[in-house]
């Protein structure tokens, strides 16, 4: 029974549907719908060909409408946009673009994944001639022409997610003096404040300025360049401004067709990718999933997630059913020379599920190297695990140089299938100095946590270190002579951690005292010698290396 | 209840179990005896400093008796080798190599972390004064001193198992000319014998001579050069040898004890790492282990079951029960540019526990990228998977420059928390264009194992394809034009991908149709096309890529 199957929108999750659907159903007539003029483009790539790290822009286009329409037998439409769907009568209304001509097209089955599209809120001037949003490869076009032609020496960049920060590092790439603004007071929210603190210091390290917590109250825009005008009355002038503040998605052909959409204009799905009617199925950056980790709807605008949702859509309809299991928002940004990785709930979003520090979930924060700390070029980084009291992982994030999103890939892996801490202790992940420890990251983190579930480890966090009272508490410094001079926590004390035993005498047993290192490790082997000599310690969640970010 | 534990071996299994122990336990008394000078040495990095990459001596030093003392208060014994365990009296004899004198102590519990030693089989001419093998720092002294002394031109390494290779590597890194010798088909045994020809290929592109399935007759030595006299009587002259074809447990003093040993001279253990003797502990290279994939005894020599196992043997001291749960195995050798790493079981275990091909076991081979090909800098990597029937994931292999292990690490939680090949599609990994792809590898792997169990796809592999009959086969090359005039499988026929369909009548209905491509992707697609068409077709796995590694 061939059936006749139209897929709107042609790139991450239209075009793989397509293919996967030809593969496993030679017979069925397929029609792909793309209202640009290309499909299947490397929409992650675009800020590097922008920057130049990627030269030739044949690279972006990972398929073409001809080479598609000639593998996988099937009818591409570009500059074809689907304007309604009609449900009663299964059909759907078309403009061609290229000949202004409308027209319907009937389906059996109907797929829609339309993405999303760059957020323009009414702020007054947005519609001034250097401001651009980057989603596409007109886009690309146009901002990569206008910098070579008007030789753009500034530019500010508005938004620090992922796109926002991409962008930064591809113009200062081209050496374009970069300013960012971003109205949270952290970018990339996938991962915590204290995280973002790691990669702030990062780009500005580059010679980057940012304004954070800092919103866009206008865009003035006079001879080529453009002044934005911040909520705190700051002025920055640039000769041309990327927008990148957010994204909506496209759910209004959905929405119009009376089909169920979120409040966020989301199309709504059940498991198996199928909207309120069950002739037409959507996917990728419009629909609402569920959230892998809480189990709560959301939306995560990702390629992967895109690709998959892609072949499950298609083994439905060839009645090859699968469900969709959710998704878990893992992620990873290159931020110059940092790579920033997460997978799963953050703080802030178990706080919005009105979850507790201490109680509904706990955190180990460690600082390993990358590979073996005698192997040259191992580096550092910070990885951070929110867990429960059962050992239930709810998300990790890292930020370092080398290794960071294959602990956030092994981590993300051990999720999926449902293992606790104490699996990330048992893991064999493979060892030889240039490649890990011996030890990996992803065990200690493991082992930090259980420890702190089992009591073995109590723990203080960088942000209780200000309003500890020396009434009742001691901050004690364990590190050697030459750190402390670099630096320590106003009124620590300080015995380092191998003269413990002998100078036990000189601490109060009355009073908690918090001790510190410089990543954690010592600073636990400190506090489980004085907890066994009847002292209450208790250690420095990421030691004075995490501390420092704050408390300058 | 402070007790007095001694723990012989003071390196990765020993130092890690004091260091544990005492973080749990600050009462009791903990004596290490080591019977070389050094303690908690960098095993793995010795290679490494000996070509220069690692370039401070003091760096392989983790830590030092001294400090090691210090910081866990403990008394570090090194050059004390324990000679004799008393199981009645609960004591050992021990002889202090430096005084040399002899004396015993008691204990309440010992544990045995003794290590493997180097194999070094009564071959004629096996004494020379130039040939050495690589376990410690003294090796690692005589080694280095050797080279500078001699100016050493040219090596010859007995064995491609990790060790040799790393030799030849860091030898070569030097400027010596390295020569490799192994008995068997292929070096690195963890991967068979296919993948092992990507790692043969890169060896010789480096300049190395190899001589594969020819064992040493003889060695002689003359005037500072020895000559390796092989099986077949080939003669390869050299400045130096390093002898690196194996190692053996540790056993003796365990067997001596009345200790339950296996036939290698394994020391056996029970699940919680204990030996027959309840208050004998015992763990590291010396020990046997259960496979964790074939639930299968085996040793599996590698630094980091051991120091798992010293946390473990710590915490069943201190009375908190945790079982050993078994080894995988998974391992990781940087080879000059390539990386191999596996893990689980591969054929050549399987067959030797009977397993049979397309029966109890299938094999997916695929090539991907190690990120977005339209990325700079991504690497091709080959990864086979080997699973069952139903789905269960029983190891894996990859060959590559970038991204392997994490590949690996990644299906070794899977195969830990019980992952299937279906569960490996689903991984949400982290994807951007420097890192991955919106479809990993390991996803890839997931759908071409599911495609197999499928039947969506069946392969042929490369070890058949010599073995076709014309009578009934007909091979059929799908890749473009300029790819064809590189090379192809004798016989074959050419029809591109793209034009199959049209070109469908030059078929026969009547024979199987081997397709292939470069990598097995469009031969897939092809495959897909042809059978749904009504011809029998199958996939070669890995395309012409993996096939011309045999037939040149
Ligand atoms: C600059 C940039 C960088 C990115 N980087 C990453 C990254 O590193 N990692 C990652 O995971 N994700 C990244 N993403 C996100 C990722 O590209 C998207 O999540 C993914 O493409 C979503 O797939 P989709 O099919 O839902 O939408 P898209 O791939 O956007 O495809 C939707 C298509 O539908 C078309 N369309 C919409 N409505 C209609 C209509 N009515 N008729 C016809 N056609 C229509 C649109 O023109 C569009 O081409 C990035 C996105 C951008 C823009
Ligand atoms: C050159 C080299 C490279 C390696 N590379 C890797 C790698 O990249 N990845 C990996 O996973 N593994 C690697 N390994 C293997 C890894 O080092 C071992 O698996 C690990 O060290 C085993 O730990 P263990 O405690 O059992 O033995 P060891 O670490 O070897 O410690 C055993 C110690 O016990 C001492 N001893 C023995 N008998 C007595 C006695 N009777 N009294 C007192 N002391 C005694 C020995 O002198 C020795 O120092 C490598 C090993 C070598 C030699
Ligand atoms: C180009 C595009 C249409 C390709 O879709 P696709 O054909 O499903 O994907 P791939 O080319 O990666 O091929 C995957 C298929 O090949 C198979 N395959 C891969 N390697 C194989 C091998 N060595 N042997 C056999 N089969 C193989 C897989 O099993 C899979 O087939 P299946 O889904 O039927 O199981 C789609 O990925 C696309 O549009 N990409 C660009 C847009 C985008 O994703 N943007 C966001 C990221 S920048
Ligand atoms: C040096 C050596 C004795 C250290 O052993 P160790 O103290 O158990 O190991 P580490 O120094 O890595 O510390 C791990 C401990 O610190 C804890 N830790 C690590 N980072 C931490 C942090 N940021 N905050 C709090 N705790 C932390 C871990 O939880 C673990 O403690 P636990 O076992 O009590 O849970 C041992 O690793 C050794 O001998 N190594 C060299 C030999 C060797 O392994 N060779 C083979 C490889 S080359």
């Amino acid at each position: 029974m061939a059936k006749k199957i139209l897929i709107v929108g042609g790139v991450a999750g239209g075009a793989t549907t397509a293919a996967r659907l030809r593969r496993i159903d030679e017979e069925s007539e397929i029609i792909l719908f793309e209202r640009g003029k290309y499909i299947s483009f490397a929409n992650c790539g675009l800020p590097y060909y922008i920057g130049g790290v990627i030269k030739d822009r044949n690279a972006l286009l990972v398929q073409t409408p001809e080479a598609m329409g000639a593998r996988f037998n099937m009818d591409v439409r570009i500059e074809n946009e689907v304007t309604a769907i009609h449900r009663k009568e299964k059909s759907v209304s078309v403009r061609n673009h290229a000949t202004g001509e409308t027209y319907k097209e009937t389906y059996d089955v109907l797929v829609l994944s339309p993405g999303s599209s760059p957020l323009k809120p009414p702020i007054p001037g947005i519609d001034s001639p250097n401001i651009f949003s980057l989603w596409n490869i007109p886009d690309t076009d146009a901002i990569k022409g206008y910098v070579e032609k008007n030789q753009v020496k500034t530019a500010t960049v508005i938004g620090g997610g992922f796109i926002g920060i991409e962008m930064v590092e591809n113009l200062h790439e081209l050496g374009i003096d970069v300013t960012l603004v971003e109205m949270a007071d952290q970018v990339l929210t996938p991962v915590d404040f204290e995280m973002a603190q790691l990669v702030h210091s990062h780009v500005s390290s580059q010679g980057v300025k940012m304004y954070l917590k800092n919103g866009v109250k206008s865009f003035t825009y006079k001879d080529g360049s453009t002044t934005v005008e911040l909520q705190d009355g700051t002025k920055v002038d640039a000769d041309m401004v990327i927008l990148s503040i957010g994204i909506r998605p496209n759910g209004e052909l959905a929405k119009d067709a009376g089909l169920d959409v979120n409040q966020r204009g989301g199309i709504v799905v059940d498991s198996h990718l199928k909207t309120s009617d069950p002739d037409i199925y959507a996917l990728g950056d419009a629909i609402e999933v569920v959230d892998f980790v809480n189990g709560v709807p959301t939306m995560i605008p990702l390629a992967g997630p895109a690709n998959k949702q892609g072949r499950i859509v298609a083994n439905n309809i060839a009645g090859r059913l699968e469900p969709y299991e959710g998704t878990m928002g893992t992620s990873v940004a290159k931020v110059f020379d940092l790579t920033v990785a997460s997978t799963g709930a953050n703080e802030k979003a178990l706080h919005r599920l009105g979850k507790v520090y201490g109680k509904d979930y706990f955190v180990t924060v460690i600082e390993p190297k990358s590979h073996a700390g005698y192997y040259p070029g191992a580096m550092p980084m910070t990885l951070k695990l929110i867990f429960t009291s059962d050992g239930k992982i709810l998300g990790v994030q890292a930020v370092g140089y080398d290794g960071v999103e294959k602990r956030v890939d092994v981590i993300a892996t051990a999720m999926r299938l449902g293992g606790t801490v104490s699996d990330l202790k048992k893991l064999e992940l493979a060892y030889a100095p240039p490649f890990s420890s011996a030890k990996d990251p992803v065990n200690m983190a493991g082992f930090t946590a259980e420890n702190i579930l089992n009591k073995d480890q109590e723990v203080v966090r960088w942000d209780e270190v200000g309003n500890l009272s020396a009434d009742d508490t001691l901050v004690l410094d364990v590190r050697e002579d030459v750190e402390r001079e670099l630096g320590f926590i106003p009124g620590s004390i300080h015995i380092p951690v191998n003269d413990l035993r002998q100078r036990q005498g000189e601490l109060p047993k009355d009073k908690t005292i918090v001790v510190y290192c410089a990543v954690g490790l010592r600073g636990y082997v400190a506090a489980r010698i004085l907890s066994q000599l009847g002292f209450q310690a208790k250690n420095l969640l990421g030691g004075y290396n995490l501390y420092k970010y704050f408390y300058k």
